[in-house]
């Protein structure tokens, strides 16, 4: 392989097509960072298993009628500079000059960061890869999520990477004595942010595919003698479907604000961060999942709750992911565990993907 | 008037009975301590209520069969020791040697504070005043609550000062991504704890007289896009009648573990305190019920949801309560207020009941 630590610090490998130098390319990897206290798989073991793919293609001397490119993204988590996906975005050309300029907690800019490990953060503008070059993009990832577990399967593809809806959400109503206040009498802000509660819960359960989540929570003033005059709720909302997911945030706004009138508290919703779906190359998607094994061949695509490059460069290349099980659904904590036979079914997907791939590449040529 | 500051700090001026110097006392009074940043009538107006009452007595150069003794309580809110009740606690002989040695922020003792202050807590272990010294004890208060006003009444007798529960509750389920775990695999802590403060809220709705409330709440880890893992609530519980009181407790625990049940999750429930409903003086406060305005004469009686001087003095003395309305039932709070027509009412009740006394008094005799 040729190997090269591009302008945004992506660690890249190359087999060059043997055929032809105008021959398209396969990407093949996922991100190298990980976050604090983060585990062995999240990441990494995409890439290698990207690698793993290209030492297969180059044992068994197999001709394709592509390049093979194997890619580890240099920052995917936004830990350091709190916004993700740099290296996938230098890669499509997104990774634009205010972004280059956002700084970390000492001060040191993405770009000052870059020209420290060596790379030329000026060539970054200028798209890596052009969308004509690029036959596709297969990232191979840990599910981080606990459904093929309790499905007993060890692979799936991915459809789509779900949109996301984040919200603060408060309810408004008076503080009162716990002890002198009658029921009846009461505007209870947590009581009414308990009720809306229950209810993202249950949009949820009902919604096919809907994640909905309060993970915060603060009632003012949060003495346990007081009734709380204030409430304040984080909720995280996500679908493969954008309808769907909007369609459900305006039934929770809806009857938030019923239910808090019900209450005469008030009700105030705002959006702190949105972001659209992204589908999965259909093709490139269903070629994969012929390639899984045949006890794997039911209900085999999941949505991804989480984000990923595949995200980034699905708006830009025929892209298709791979999940692999992991224990108990834990990422981002060293308890982070796949075993073995998972990840060897992953390499032999990945195997057949790029026989099957080159074998179409050859018919249509 | 005979005045003087008692061991334990309480202002008490007495009006001894000119028939009789072994007649009994009837006290009249309320505490003359608040909290930071309180009101102007909570405590501090039924002890000038007091002083009025004795005003017109010698204005009027009534003859009672008995003392009257105006008292102020030296400290009835714990803000300073953290400890409530110190004044009347010393005046029916409660105030314990340990009580004594508890301290403040600064490391001074209860002991040593009224020492500075010029008294003498070495007496304080014998009590002021024994049961057949003492014919009533009469507290006015503010209300402290919203019932009077929203029923448009100045005045009410107080039946009994609720008892009360106060505990610590644990959901712990597992955090968990927000994102990739699908509804079914969740065992989501604060959704355990937002469907169980509904039911807290549910039974004290149910319960007539039951005030039930959770004030404060926390989400661990408490991100916005992590499924909470543990939730911790506060509850505060409340009842003129304990057995109610106990019985609602015994529903919100065994509900509250078949829910966790159901959900997966654990529950936990830690009683921080308990202190039991103390009745006032039947007789006494059927007599300061006769003496309300006659467009006052329904539904007089109320629950006491706070605690007060007389929920301690009660334990040793014939003891009733006036409650005063208050402005949006605001207290412990600058907004604090009575209007002059409510405090007339309540200095004519109490004339009344003077009265009334001295004739039932002279009548026995």
């Amino acid at each position: 392989m040729t190997c090269r630590v591009d302008a945004a610090g992506n660690l890249r490998g190359r087999l060059s097509c043997a055929t032809s130098s105008e021959a398209p390319t396969l990407l093949a990897g996922s991100h190298l960072d990980t976050v604090p206290n983060g585990g062995r798989y999240d990441g990494f073991l995409g890439a290698i298993l990207g690698l793993a793919l290209a030492e297969g293609v180059v044992q068994s001397k197999l001709q394709l009628p592509f390049a093979l490119e194997v890619i580890g993204f240099s920052e995917e988590e936004g830990v350091r500079f709190g916004t993700p996906f740099i290296g996938s975005l230098a890669l499509t050309g997104e990774l634009h000059e205010s972004l280059l300029q956002t700084v970390d907690a000492n001060g040191i800019s993405v770009a000052q960061a870059l020209a420290d490990f060596g790379c030329n953060p000026a060539e970054i503008p200028r798209p890596e890869l052009l969308p004509q070059a690029v036959i596709g993009f297969l990232e191979p990832h840990i599910e981080q999520g606990p459904i093929l577990e309790a499905e007993d399967r060890p692979l799936a593809v991915v459809s789509a990477i779900a949109g996301q809806t984040r919200a603060a959400i408060r309810f408004v109503g008076a503080a009162a004595h716990a002890g002198t206040t009658p029921m009846h009498l009461r505007r209870d802000a947590l009581a009414a942010a308990a009720e809306w509660i229950t209810l993202v819960e249950r949009v949820a359960q009902q919604t096919p595919g809907l994640v909905a989540t309060v993970g915060a929570i603060e009632a003012l003033p949060g003495a346990g003698n007081v009734i709380p005059g204030e409430s304040r709720l984080q909720l995280d909302i996500r679908h493969a479907d954008d309808h769907v997911r909007l369609n459900a945030i305006q039934q929770l706004k809806t009857r938030g604000a019923e239910l808090a009138d019900r209450r005469q508290v008030s009700f105030h919703f705002a959006q702190l961060h949105e972001h659209s779906a992204v589908a999965m190359d259909e093709s490139l998607t269903n070629l994969l999942e012929e390639c899984l094994p045949s006890a794997n061949r039911t209900q085999q695509r999941l949505v991804s709750g989480a984000g990923h490059d595949a995200a980034v460069l699905a708006r830009r290349f025929p892209t298709a992911m791979l999940f692999i099980r992991c224990a108990g659904g834990i990422s981002h904590h060293p308890d982070e565990s796949v075993t073995l036979e998972d990840v060897t079914a992953a390499l032999t997907t990945m195997w057949l993907f790029v026989q099957r791939l080159a074998d179409l590449k050859r018919n249509r040529n």
